[in-house]
């Protein structure tokens, strides 16, 4: 596995390109091309958020076509409660898209990310596709992650190759992702494109992806904020040449492994560019009364501002992590509770332990594993510090 | 009504003190004692968080002796996590107080705020009663407002007279909290302590009690994070010499509304006073389904890091407000959804209205009015801006 795929381990058949077609005023990438060479199966999750961007509305529509040939990304500008004509916009990025490769416009997916409520800068992107069309190129993908970013500060990649059916299989995906991410896919503005040349069956690849993205994309949280774009698209196109995969054969188990890897990968580069953030934090919560009753404590912990700012200043303050146990409000038994941060007990049977070394945090990494004795539930979420930074980011981005 | 009550207006029979019992390192009060020369009717309000403070169950025990005497509390200890030993040490609190005043334990009620998971320093607060006790006085209330205060900027006092009855009742009270404070009372760290000389009965106590926190203290929050001490208590001693309240009667109304203003003025205090904040933020919802729904949506926005953060930037970025809204789930049409900031429309019948003004939140008040247009449900929530004196504070407060 790599987290900085090259062409060699790039799936077959797929093409990419990003640009900069000034919809962000700073001249960076802001339009990003994939292209398949073969038509692909799709799958794709989106926001559980009530109120959806436009392009969100156009996938859906379009994946029932089951054949996708392209996916058109912008930044800059989430084209989201922008009316009729935000739905007329991202139906003629579609349209625009199709022509330019000569392909029929259901065939084209559409995603956006940036500022809620601004109209698009249709005429610039409409000068622009000709041109990204043209520079499609399978060591495109580099510039094409770049093109997805906003206030992200590196771009976010990851392959993996496998081997079905006596083929080599290669799933590759690139995500952005930095701030208003607590993304709940049901089917953050966070985006992530997994492609792959898997010949795969419509119904494998959605139960692939739903699993894959379960305990990776939505297991992630930077700011509690659900946005209205989060997006993930699974395509597959067929290109490795594997014979077709049986449900629960070893091909099977390889392929939704590596979709998992690549799709953990992202969302924990997501996490680790969190706006403004200086830790990594893992949080996980084990000896629940099921996965779902840990995942919602997890949450509870890593979605609360009061652990995040101890987390910043690095002080293992574990009775932050207490109320937010208790306000998440199961019939918790804190005497049976344990609490261990970076491997130090801080709190067991009833009792604070006594802190033996006090840069038990300093570091950028923290695990906090909280333990219930009241079942075998377990949930891990991966999030981030709340740092000034993030406020600086998301008070002053104009 | 007068936000710094004197001798004058307040309840007859109520005396007060505030000291420093060295709990506090920075040598400022810390500890408080209320007592009334009659025996008061109580009823309380606590934490809906399922990790409570020991305090908590030594008055949910006392409550039901049904005349109390006396309420000590102290600041920079929460006695929350502590054990066996920090139960002991609530009933303790209690019965050192009792033997100081002359009176019977279970007539004293117990509140703690500060950090969790210390051990209080008993031998302070034993050596500390014997003189607070001595200290009682009805001018005591300015002391005792200090005493309990954390994080707080300055003390919180209220107070409003009514006629019931034909006499005059006073209803005054005291509250702390700027930090952890998003309580859900059912029956923050906030702390409110509302007295009374109103002679009123348990039951309408009760049902006054909780009709005034459903619109304040429960109507605010400063960061989302559910205390484990949250504590209101109204306390009514019966010496104003009024005849019985009737259901339903004018004086029934009187004193709810006098309740309700005593109630709404403390807490609106505490979110002024939100660790770090600039701005006083109005969250109003208005034609949801039900008001339940509109108190849901409304907290949803008072609740979002993002929106907090524009606000502290002063940027109308109804985006956020937006996705908040559609994160919270019901089945929204933004079709219908109208946003004003500060009175100006920012998004109406579907479509971004443009801003005439740039400038709409530079002040340090924001009414924030989200209409629905699905029924008739309206609530009002409080809260404040997310600041980076609100990370430093939450990261380096040792």
């Amino acid at each position: 596995m790599s987290s900085s795929p090259n062409a060699a381990i790039l799936p077959s058949g797929f093409f990419a390109c990003g640009i900069s077609a000034r919809i962000k005023k700073s001249g960076k990438k802001d339009l990003a091309l994939f292209y398949s060479h073969a038509p692909c199966v799709g799958r794709a999750m989106f926001t559980a958020n009530r109120i959806q961007a436009a392009p969100i509305s156009v996938c859906r529509r379009h994946l029932r076509s089951g054949a996708i040939r392209g996916l058109i990304v912008n930044s800059g500008n989430a084209n989201c409660m922008t009316g009729k004509k935000g739905e007329q916009d991202a139906r003629d990025m579609a349209a625009w898209t199709a022509q330019a490769l000569g392909v029929r416009p259901q065939e084209i997916l559409v995603a956006s990310t940036g500022i809620i409520g601004k109209p698009m800068p249709m005429q610039k992107v409409r000068r622009a596709i000709p041109g990204l069309a043209a520079s499609l190129a399978p060591q495109g993908f580099g510039d094409a992650a770049q093109a997805i970013l906003t206030t992200d500060t590196f771009p976010k990649m990851a392959s993996v190759a496998v081997r079905v059916g006596g083929r080599k299989v290669i799933v590759a995906g690139v995500a952005k992702g930095a701030g208003m991410i607590a993304p709940k896919l049901r089917s953050a503005t966070m985006l992530g494109f997994v492609f792959t040349d898997a010949a795969v069956s419509r119904a494998m690849l959605g139960e692939v992806l739903r699993e894959s993205v379960e305990e990776s994309f939505n297991a992630i949280t930077i700011d509690a904020c659900m946005s209205t774009n989060d997006t993930v698209i699974l395509l597959a196109n067929g290109m490795a040449g594997n014979p077709p995969i049986l449900n629960g054969s070893v091909g099977h188990r390889a392929f939704r492994a590596a979709v998992k890897m690549v799709c953990l990968e992202l969302a924990q580069a997501i996490v680790r560019d969190a706006e403004g953030a200086t830790k990594f934090i893992e949080v996980c919560v084990r000896g629940a009364r099921d996965n779902e009753e840990a995942k919602r404590l997890a949450f509870a912990v890593a979605d609360s501002n009061l652990f995040k700012c101890a987390m910043f200043g690095s002080d293992p303050n574990w009775g932050r992590i207490a109320a937010a146990l208790g306000a998440a409000g199961p019939d918790l038994s804190w005497e049976k509770m344990s609490i261990a941060l970076n491997g130090q007990k801080v709190f067991a049977a009833g009792r604070p332990v006594p802190l033996r070394r006090r840069d038990l945090l300093k570091g950028s990494r923290v695990e906090a594993v909280i333990t219930l004795g009241r079942g075998k539930g377990v949930f891990r979420v991966y999030t981030s510090d709340l740092t000034l930074d993030y406020v600086k980011i998301n008070a002053d981005y104009n």
